[in-house]
């Protein structure tokens, strides 16, 4: 299978068989990484970071995973590149940056700037969140760190909870394992549910049920994905205050929960998951941060032609 | 030729003689990054990045160049370093800096500044834009766009477009280019005319032409350069409106072009090319990016000793 | 003595034989590193740059530290990192960065922050600056200055100038001297003595006196430590206008001086040494940059356990 030069700009670009690929590939990646002293595979090789919208967490994954693969970095993390703020293109800036680099890396606000920014760039781009919609290399580690976990992703009961309506990371997700044979939980308040497309897109394709409260379905499942509520999507807060509590992840919930439960989190987390809950065989939000790091070696690795 | 521990200051300290060996150099260098995995030339070396002025294109371009050379990069790129506003003076911190590093690149709003850096520090600097007056290494590249895009500088016809009264990067390639047997001709409007000192300055050496509308000597030219007129500029918002069309390149006045003629800009461009001219066989503006990265790492690698 | 994988959050976490092996760790990694082109020493390793306060000094010299021993940087020096800004705490960050890295440097304006990451992260955590009381490595990094410049430390007197009551660099450096056979000078306005529960611990330990006016003890000093009397610090600028000339180090009060006494100062300086100081064999204070630079070489191989 050829990644190398190859954009990811969308999950949904991608067969089941292409994400299996890039699973087994981290797996090989992960491998190598603890049996090595240093990995030489992208020596010589530069990584541009180019993030028109803050994100240190992203940014510092994907800079550590091109550090660790031996290879360089160049860019920015701040919105405010002074050439942007004299008023030029993102297709400019692109064909900028590219002269320095063998990938690019793109977080942007807007809908649609990663695949702009592929059809300019001679080098290929990986979209590190663009707008509401797409945010593929976070849907890769998640399922990387689900096929670790539970060992294989097939079968599983997988609830996903919080706000479903505006996070980019659970509509990545939800495409992704779309792909495959897995029951989705969707738990959210009324105000925050799926919206339509993205679930009816999944429903045909998937077993997908919804509900409003995690304790109804918690002895179920296999897998818990938790998001953040943000209060300032609620247009009356007291509506927030009243529905809060029944996405709060503590002891109390996870004593309902299968022994085998992994509470997952795309971080950060605010209050959403209580600190007692760290020290549980059920959290793995913290290891995930570091499946997160291996999937991203994997994929540098592959669209430039070292994997 | 010894380069080695020199000060890059002005465009002004150095003779034809000088000029042409670093462009010589920078073709060398070429020829080595594109038949080497990795060039270690600057291994175990650091360039220290002092930008008391943010610059985020000029900063990349020198950070790559220094990484590609195989050294490593220490520096700030914001002017809100906390000792400076803290009240340390320009001189107490490049003393400081200069402890880390083999070289520093310094920008600074302040005309003398490079200078003065350059008389406190013991490492070479690099003057990556003083003031209005001196952008050298811009200046350099420049050339050595024209030199690779020309296969040789006299003997050109030169033009260069819109404000040539604030630009530094336009004060520094006139000086640059009456080291050689070129005309010049200097189009923009009345208002944003080179300043008199510069303009006799290079008249006593190169022939010189004024022109206040690109379309007058369009078809004489071998190389347009142009540059961006800002709005702010112009006392009178309506005089600017006024003039702003006769100083954008398009298709219909390339046509009044010589084939052979090239396009360059230092960019960022906002509408003063448009889009259409990308795909022209004159478009070198972004090639100029790449040559710029050559050129730096070629000054990097004269300047401490390795090429 | 066995310093792999231990933190470095207080001066006073340290024994006299631990700071002596320390300063002879510095001595030899000093000569290791005029000798040799590169050192790769911490080849492979990354140090996570945790900076919750900006200080660009000291994060210049963290960097410059790991990359001078073949290591690589990750992390961010800006207080607004985004996920910060979100709402997370300080241990779930610690937790998300030290999965990329091999040690942690910390910086934060809370008292008792570095403990508590050290609580968290599995990976040593070196105090790069709490709250108003510790700044554990620039105390090494000052012992370093005098231990090279004089030879020794015992037998010393040594006056510290200027605000000795909210200067953490004062106090994590009286702490570290209290450890030898020193007479501590304590010159400063009444405003700015140093706190009772300070000056009490050291006096337990060695001999300490205590001065308004450096005139009056400075013939008797081997080292003076300047430290800068910020205005803001007095309730009554007239008060401050009053004493500051009394704080002032020029070439006047240095003719007083003994020829050995060096001064130094932690930098940067405003205007509390005059700049006709640099050029006498008095001033150490930019050597002092080298110094620390060493130091944190030092102590980074140590923590890592290549040392």
């Amino acid at each position: 299978m050829e990644f190398k030069g190859r954009d990811i700009i969308s999950i949904r670009d991608f067969t089941r068989e292409e994400i299996d690929y890039i699973l087994r590939t981290a797996g090989k990646t992960e491998q190598m990484e603890a049996s090595q002293e240093q990995l030489n595979l992208l020596q010589g090789k530069f990584l541009g970071i180019t993030f028109f919208e803050p994100s240190t967490r992203t940014r510092l994954s994907f800079e550590a995973a091109m550090k660790k693969m031996g290879g360089g970095i160049i860019g920015f993390g701040e919105p405010e590149m002074s050439s942007v703020k004299k008023g030029e293109t993102l297709a400019d800036t692109i064909r900028v940056v590219e002269n320095y680099v063998d990938a690019l890396v793109l977080r942007h606000p807007m809908e649609g700037s990663a695949r702009l920014a592929a059809d300019f760039a001679e080098v290929p781009v990986i979209n590190a969140g663009s707008g509401a919609e797409e945010h593929p290399t976070q849907a890769l580690l998640d399922l990387y760190t689900i096929y670790k976990e539970k060992g294989q992703i097939d079968g599983l009961e997988i609830g996903i909870l919080g706000d479903l309506r505006y996070g980019r990371t659970v509509h990545s997700l939800s495409y992704a394992l779309a792909n495959y044979k897995v029951t989705l939980h969707l738990i959210s308040p009324p105000e925050l549910r799926m919206r339509r497309e993205v679930f009816w897109d999944i429903k045909g394709k998937i077993q997908v049920e919804q509900a409003e409260n995690v304790e109804d379905v918690i002895s179920r499942l296999d897998v818990l994905y938790v998001t953040r509520i943000q209060k300032e999507r609620f247009p009356d807060p007291a509506e927030y205050e009243r529905v809060k509590g029944a996405y709060k992840i503590d002891g109390e919930l996870l004593a309902k929960a299968k022994p085998e439960l992994i509470v997952m989190h795309p971080l950060p987390r605010v209050d959403e998951i209580t600190p007692e809950v760290d020290q549980t065989r059920h959290a793995v939000y913290f290891r995930q941060v570091r499946y997160g790091l291996i999937t991203r070696m994997a994929l540098l690795g592959l669209v430039m032609g070292a994997l």
